[in-house]
């Protein structure tokens, strides 16, 4: 099983996680590790105190950043994204969800791709990278090995996407089946 | 706010538990807490290990029964059906999501109520609750104050339903639009 890095920081957003960690699971193909930059509890705004490893940049990993309230602050911190841009350095590849699109912005690997990111925070999203591309209409948007998702619910959608491309869509649907969810499969389609 | 009880235990299945907080946090109508039996540390297959409380029985409070792999032991456990009853005898409303359902049917709580629960457990459910009406098609079921799901992911619909019927149709539309969530607003309607 491939290691899959899902970085936490305080006041994440629940969904942007555990959903992709609903679709990477049933896939069966990775070993899910819950990281944050000094390890130990994490916590949110929906109650979740959850345990987390501290984060080291491994070469060849797969990377998720979730979204959530707890980005503007990070977004701000300079020190937080020099080490979000150290642990990247030789990443796999880089799922981000909601406005973790902004976080990775912050550290220029978005500059010169496209992505894309929530809606409602699209504006803000934007701020944080002016060389970036950005794709209002889309629920995720592929560019290399970096996939960025619109908000929320959409990082299932993306994780998804990203099983199909993977794995092939066999592998795809049948974790959507087992998961009893009924998939936006068009990329480029967006109802928000 | 009103206090929601989410019930953990090991091998819980993640979206059953995090779509609905999702749903319930963006309400901003909730006080969520994870408890589990004996509290502390509850893990899952997905990696997650988070802090739970000890669950006690407080009148007229909500309660959230996941399911998962983890049910299949624990509905063959005596002292947990009997400590799970004890938990819910005043509980103002009790929810639960795919194979959560054979839990509380195992208690007698939904003996002689309508119910649904996961389609590709559906079999070993039904024979969880023999005295249940198994509704073979439908995303959730609402009985009295009972709400079950089908399948993971029909938990967010059944949270974005218990939503509408208790504080209205926006409050339930507007979490879903800030999820970007595309709802299954049809109880009835089951395509799996």
């Amino acid at each position: 099983m491939k290691r899959m890095n899902i970085l936490l920081f305080t006041d994440f957003e629940s969904l942007d996680v555990f959903g992709p960690v609903e679709a990477f699971g049933m896939s069966g193909q990775y070993d899910i590790h819950y990281v944050s930059m000094d390890g130990g509890m994490i916590t949110n705004r929906h109650g979740i105190r959850i345990e987390t490893e501290k984060a080291e940049p491994v070469p060849g990993e797969l990377w998720l950043i979730p979204g959530g309230p707890g980005t503007r602050p990070l977004a701000k911190d300079p020190a937080f994204i020099e080490r979000l841009d150290a642990l990247l350095v030789d990443a796999g590849a880089i799922l981000t969800v909601c406005t973790g699109s902004a976080l990775l912005a912050c550290t220029g690997r978005l500059d010169g791709r496209k992505a894309t990111s929530n809606k409602n925070s699209f504006e803000w999203v934007k701020s944080c990278g002016r060389n970036t591309d950005w794709q209002r209409e889309a629920r995720w948007v592929k560019d290399g090995s970096i996939y960025t998702s619109a908000g929320v619910s959409a990082g299932i959608d993306m994780a998804l996407g990203w099983l199909e491309d993977t794995f092939g869509p066999e592998t795809a649907q049948e974790a959507a089946d087992r998961m009893e969810y009924h998939r936006n499969t068009d990329a480029d389609h967006d109802d928000f």
